[in-house]
């Protein structure tokens, strides 16, 4: 790495004068600089590097500039970036390959997207058109993206200045800890969600839904594992309605639980595998090296559009570039037992790891979580669980910037969140820096 | 090029099988088969080459694998592919810096996506929030992308079986050759559809409508070059009633007119620069190298967001990959005087030879277009202007591909859209190969 320090400035007059940031008021960002990475490591042009257990936007599954990857996105770039989604494309056949042999023989297509919004409006749009129906419902603590559906179809608080698309609507899903629905134990909750969920299948009137959309592991939210049982109530209530059934594994899947998807993760708790009609993907897929997302499709789904036009499209459906991209991690993670890793990683070191810090400081309230993908929800108050403030959670972002980690925050939630690449010793590392950190915040809120 | 003929029937057979298409019934498509390209040629694995005239949806302006931009892709991804867009990174700052360098400096901030529709659907955000009201008013002879709110937005059929989008209100645009205002001539046909415009305004409410959304230069509905007045009286109902004037250039933009952006090629006929609050960008600005696109903002709108939380995002906006691609386009672009040879192409080979094509043939309604972007409207009887049949359209087009020209055509129109790169040679050898499949296909319809 060639780093010049004057660039450091540069990136950040550039950023202040001409970009516009996501999801936040302009004049007050400090964005931080980030030149380059390798693995589970990120650098600015200072040369300070970080630890990223953010994996960015939980995307890097296969860890930064994977060389078997980026090995391959040139290749590509060499011999076609491009090209009309109309025409057929070699790599883009063997992206869908891989994807359906990860998925499993109850898939038979995929529709690729730039992303995970625009995933998620064609796998609605799919649903909507199979069933003749309008309504989506989908759980308030979820996030589906940006785009006119996802974002309604969105619960948390991203939705609410963007309600201008019709037919959505919200429930609430099972969350022991903070429980909706009075419940004592995690079965209760289990049970008592899938009442719910009746009940408002019921009320909204089952004829007039479409869709389930669910994230199988809602991740923004807090990492929600679904209490055991969930899931295949779900489906069975979908079945009971003929309803359509989306699982979002935009965040969840390729890796991220130790498994390739996270409805894998779940079967064993499930009783069997619990499969969706729908699943929508991005991120993991080709840990975002290249913008790409996409539907994976039930045949029974697929096969009404034979004789039946599709209406969506989008001009870098099944890019020759993310398709490269793709096949790159989809191989090099299959070849390195990277979805191995994160398994291991998360049952041999987080699990414990995490649990030890619960017990140490009374501030962590709860531990969520499966492979690389777990949730430590802060509390001021271990009695009422009363979220930990914003400022606590500042203080706690700095300390831990401060040891060179890179954390994902969320309202008043740490995400524990590396790629799936990380090593024993990194995840060692990171859990002394949080001991660390958290010593250094105490109880402070 | 290493093309191996095995390949071509390999990624007929992966994408009839796993590969969900855009736009269409899957069981009769008959794919062409793309292995690679270079410039404004493209070839399949058998070794036959095609005259790209489609440049494939109308964005590789810069041609196919340009050596700047690939080495530029290339570059990047041994540094750095992708970051959350939180963070500073100096590739996207540049690529901000460029855009804007060209937009002029009405405009101060870009967001970035991942194609057109999300640019789209943010613009349609900013002016949301921005005037605090919802109406979004665009031309029923448009296409704004896939999303919820930019299909709802688009006024072709791919709008009708996806309204699921609340606040949209379309209107009809000018276009003297098939008037909707019994104009009689070009004049007229701007002064009608502007008094028609406002009608639609007043009688929508102007304090509901929160923006006008056009293409500047509509493009798939057939390459509408607004009649001289249009755009300058578009832009004055926008002021007078307070209403955020948004230009969709994903089509028109990045040096398809000739110019930088079609809001400047058409400055001279306006009378002035007529310039837009927002403009969505996509395609063009690194010709589809890396899934990209963007809002650009002027600092009115802007600078709200300065204070307010901008309740919009996506884990790509501002991909370091895509990033270098748009800098290596639009450095070269600039370099290579691509945009004026756009410009050179229009007026010296293609409007002169259109119009020889157009006197031979009565079975051409009407040419269109500017820089390389033109339309053919194709009539089965020039009395009345009926459009040739779909079966006429489709002799043309095996036709041309036959004669080794990969044409675009929609609805009952060849549109004439090579790279920004083209030479007078393949043009000279487009115009010819136009003319023997007129001659081919005669005034059959
Ligand atoms: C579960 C889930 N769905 C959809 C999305 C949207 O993906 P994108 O930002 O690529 O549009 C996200 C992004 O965080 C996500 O976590
Ligand atoms: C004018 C215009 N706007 C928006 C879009 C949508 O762009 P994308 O397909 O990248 O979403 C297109 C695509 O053809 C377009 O031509």
């Amino acid at each position: 790495m060639n780093l010049d320090p004057a660039d450091q400035q540069l990136a950040l007059e550039l950023d202040r004068a001409h970009v516009f940031h996501s999801w936040s008021a302009q004049a007050t960002l400090k964005p931080m600089v980030i030149a380059g990475g390798l693995g589970s490591t990120v650098w600015d042009f200072e040369g300070n590097e970080f630890l990223d257990f953010s994996s960015q936007l939980v995307n890097t599954n296969i860890g930064h500039q994977h060389p078997a990857v980026v090995a391959a996105i040139k290749e590509q770039a060499d011999v076609l970036t491009t090209v009309a989604p109309a025409h057929a494309n070699l790599t883009r056949g063997k992206a869908a390959q891989r994807i359906l042999a990860r998925a499993g023989n109850t898939f038979s297509k995929v529709f690729f997207t730039n992303g995970g919004a625009d995933a998620n409006e064609n796998a609605i749009r799919m649903a909507r058109l199979y069933t003749g129906r309008d309504k989506v419902l989908s759980h308030y603590r979820s996030y589906h993206g940006n785009t006119g559906a996802a974002i309604v179809a969105t619960g948390d608080w991203r939705r609410v200045p963007n309600e201008y698309a019709r037919g959505h609507v919200h429930f609430f899903g099972p969350f022991a800890y903070r429980s909706e629905f009075w419940s004592a134990s995690v079965e209760e909750e289990s049970a008592r969600a899938l009442h719910h969920l009746r009940r408002v299948i019921q009320a909204e009137g089952p004829t007039s839904i479409a869709a389930i959309l669910i994230e199988t592991i809602p991740g923004t939210a807090g990492v929600l594992v679904p209490p055991p049982g969930y899931l295949a109530g779900v489906r069975a209530l979908a079945d009971e309605y003929g309803i359509v059934l989306i699982f979002d594994e935009v965040m969840a899947g390729f890796g991220r639980t130790g498994s390739w998807f996270a409805f894998q993760a779940l079967a064993e708790q499930e009783g069997g595998l619990v499969e969706p009609d729908l699943i929508s993907f991005a991120k993991g897929v080709n840990s975002g090296y290249v913008p790409a997302g996409g539907v994976i499709i039930s045949p029974a789904i697929a096969d009404i559009f034979d004789d039946n036009v599709f209406p969506g499209g989008l001009t870098y459906s099944g890019h020759p570039l993310a398709m490269a991209s793709i096949v790159g991690t989809l191989d090099a993670m299959e070849d390195e037992g990277i979805v191995d890793n994160a398994a291991h990683i998360g049952r041999d070191l987080l699990e414990p790891g995490l649990a030890a810090l619960a017990a140490k400081y009374p501030i962590i309230g709860e531990v969520r979580g499966v492979g690389v993908f777990w949730a430590l929800d802060l509390v001021s108050d271990p009695e009422t669980r009363a979220p930990l403030s914003a400022g606590g959670v500042g203080a706690l972002k700095a300390a831990l910037l401060a040891r060179g980690l890179l954390p994902f925050t969320a309202d008043n939630r740490l995400h524990v969140v590396p790629p799936c690449v990380v090593t024993d010793a990194e995840v060692e590392r990171a859990l002394a820096i949080y001991d660390e950190a958290f010593g250094a915040v105490g109880d402070v809120d």
